[in-house]
C-alpha cells in the first residue's frame, strides 16, 4: 500500500467540470489529507480555481490538456477522438501507469467505461466489468450492481457480478460473508430469465465461503435492505436505480410543495427544519455519489455528472476508501480462490 | 353500454378476503351507484360482512363456493385446482358469459393472468396480455406496462403494447394522441436490447394516428411523467415499479423518523399535519391501486393483495372506468385500423 492515496481526476468531467472538480477535490482532501492529485485538463480553469484551495494546489500536480470528452460523445467518438490525449483518457492513464491509484471521472459514462476497459483491460476471469455503487437502504447500505456498464449476460456472468459485489460490500462494510440476492421478479413459475435461475443454481451449489446468496429479490428489496449485495444484469440494474431516484425526487417535490401550502405547514416545517434537515442529508444524492467500476485492471470511479462539490467529493471518497481498502486484490482473491474455480466457470462465460 | 356496470368480484382474493374485498365494493357503490355486483366465495363468509353493508347487500347476488386460490399457488396448480370451481375462476367466468363486465381480485397475480388468459383468450392480433397500471408522477398519471405479465419479447410485442398503453390512457385520460416513451437505460450506443431499437424505429415508421412515439425514457422518466404511456416489457416493468415502491415506501419511513426526532420536530409535524395528511394520500399505494390485464376478450383488473378496503375500492373504480370507457372496444379499434395492418404485425411476433 502506497504511503498516500494517489488520486488522478479528470476535472473537466462532469457538467461544469472544473468548477465543480477542484473545489470537490478540497473537500475531500480535508477529510483525508494523506491524499494526493493529479488534476487533468484545461491549466487555465483549473489553476482559476486551485487559488481558491492552497491546500489542495500544494497537494496537486496540474497536467494540461486541451482535448474534453464531451457528455454526448458517443463511446466510439470518446475513444477515436480522446485517446491518449483527453483529460478522461490521462487519468486513466496515470493509473495504467502506476502514476495513480485511482482515477475519478465525472463525464459521460459510456465513454469512460469504454475507455477504462480499454486501456486497462479486464482482470484475469473476469469477461465484463461491472459498475457498482452503495445504496441507501432501511438497514443501512447495500452494494447494488451492475448499474448499467453491460447489458445482459449469461449466468456465469451474474455469479461473476455476485463474487465482485461480494468482495466490494466485504471491504466497504467489513463483512466476512456477505449475503448476495439476485434481483428478480415475484410472480412463480415465470421467476425472470432463464440464467437468472440458473445463476441461483450455480450460486447454490457452488457455496462460496466469501459469500451467502441468500435467493431472489424483487425490486422493493433493494431499498429494504433484503441483501447486502443486489446483482442484476446492467439493464435492470440500471432501470432499478433509475427509477428509485425518479421517485425520491418526485417524493421530495411533493413534500417541498406539501409544506408551502399553507402557514400552519410554513410555521410546521419552521419547527420541524432539522429533522428535514436529516432527511434532506440523507437522501440526498450528492452524499452518496460514485459507481466504481469492478472488474479492471485499476480503480475507476463513476460520479455523477450533475452534482456540486461535496457531491463529487462523495466520488473521490469513495475512491479514496476503495483503494485503502485494497479492493482490487481483495477482488482477484475472490476470484482466484479455490484454485480458480471462478475465473474457470467466468472464462467459460466468455469463450 | 349496459345499463349498469356489472361488476365480478373474487370476494376470497388478497391478504385477508371478504373483510377488505366487501368493504371495498361498499365504498365503491357510493362512488358509482350505477354498479351491481357478483360476489363470488365463502357465503358464509360474504353474508356477514354485507349485513353491515345493506346498500351493497341490495346490489348484489352472492354465489357460494369452497374452493380458493391461495397466494402461493403456482399458475398451473391454480389452473389445476381451482378451474371451474374456485371464486377467482368464477369471477373470470362470469365476464367469459357475458355475466359481468369486467372481473375483480387482489388474489395471487399468475394464477389470475394465467387462469384469465386460459379461459378469456387474447384479442385477435394480440400475442400475449399485459398488466398495465397509472402511475402517479410529477406531472399527473401516466400508464406504465408491461408490469410483469410475461417476460421479454420481441419488437412486436413492445409495438402491440405501445398500442394497448396509449388505447387505455387515451379513454382514462381522455387524450386523443397519447405520447409514447420506451423504458430503455441512457447509455449511448448500447442503448438497449435490439428488440428495443427496433421497436423505436418501427413506431416512428409507422407513425400511426393513435399515438405519439417521442424515444427512450429512462427509468427517472417515468416519475417525472415524460410520456402519457411508457413501454417495457414484463421484466423490467416490473423491476421499476417495485424499485418505486420499495423507495417510496423507504421515503415515508425516514420521514416518519424524522418527525418523530424532537420535540421540535413533533410541534412542526402538528402544525404541518393537514400538509403530511395530503401528502399521505398522493403517495399511499391504497389511492391508486388496480392493474388492468390488457390484450384478453374481457376486462379482468388486479388489485394489490396487501391493501385495505379504500384500496380494494379503488381497484374496483379503475374496473368501472375501464367498462364506462369500453376500453375494450378501443383497444380492438386501434389494433385493427389501418386494414389490421397492427393486428399483422402482432400475429407476426406470433408465428
Amino acid at each position: 500500500m502506497p504511503q498516500k492515496v494517489r488520486i488522478a481526476l479528470d476535472a473537466m468531467g462532469g457538467d461544469v467540470g472544473a468548477s465543480v472538480v477542484i473545489p470537490g477535490a478540497a473537500i475531500a482532501l480535508k477529510k483525508h489529507p494523506d491524499s494526493e492529485f493529479l488534476l487533468y485538463g484545461d491549466s487555465k480553469q483549473i489553476d482559476e480555481q486551485l487559488a481558491a484551495h492552497p491546500a489542495l494546489k500544494k497537494a496537486s500536480r496540474v497536467v494540461h490538456t486541451d482535448v474534453t470528452v464531451s457528455m454526448h460523445d458517443k463511446p466510439s467518438q470518446a475513444l477515436r477522438r480522446g485517446r491518449k490525449t483527453s483529460s478522461m483518457w490521462l487519468a486513466i492513464d496515470a493509473v495504467k501507469k502506476g502514476e495513480a491509484d485511482v482515477a475519478i471521472s465525472a463525464g459521460n459514462t459510456g465513454a469512460l467505461m469504454a475507455m477504462a476497459r480499454f486501456h486497462l483491460h479486464t482482470m484475469p476471469g473476469i469477461d465484463r466489468p461491472a459498475i457498482a455503487a452503495v445504496w441507501p437502504t432501511a438497514r443501512g447500505e447495500s452494494v447494488v450492481l451492475d448499474l448499467g456498464a453491460s447489458i445482459g449476460g449469461d449466468a456465469n456472468h451474474l455469479v461473476t457480478l455476485s463474487v465482485m459485489g461480494s468482495a466490494m460490500a466485504s471491504v466497504l462494510f467489513n463483512i466476512e460473508r456477505p449475503t448476495v440476492g439476485l434481483l428478480n421478479i415475484g410472480v412463480e413459475e415465470i421467476k425472470g430469465h432463464e440464467e437468472i435461475r440458473e445463476a441461483a443454481e450455480k450460486l447454490r451449489a457452488m457455496n462460496l465461503p466469501q459469500l451467502n446468496y441468500i435467493g431472489f429479490v424483487e425490486g422493493d428489496g433493494i431499498g429494504s435492505g433484503a441483501a447486502d449485495v443486489i446483482v442484476a444484469e446492467g439493464f435492470s440494474g440500471n432501470i432499478a436505480l433509475k427509477a428509485a431516484e425518479g421517485t425520491a425526487r418526485q417524493m421530495a417535490d411533493f413534500l417541498r410543495g406539501a409544506m408551502a401550502s399553507s402557514w400552519q405547514s410554513k410555521i410546521g416545517y419552521l419547527f420541524a427544519r432539522k429533522a428535514f434537515q436529516a432527511l434532506r442529508d440523507k437522501l440526498d444524492p450528492n452524499k452518496s455519489n460514485g459507481g466504481v467500476l469492478l472488474g479492471l485492471k485499476g480503480v475507476v470511479v463513476k460520479s455523477h455528472g450533475g452534482i456540486n462539490a461535496e457531491g463529487f467529493a462523495s466520488a473521490v471518497n469513495v475512491g479514496y476508501e476503495m483503494v485503502r481498502c485494497d479492493l482490487l486484490t481483495k477482488i482477484n482473491q475472490m476470484i482466484n480462490s479455490d484454485g480458480g474455480a471462478l475465473a474457470q466457470t467466468a472464462q467459460e462465460a466468455v469463450s
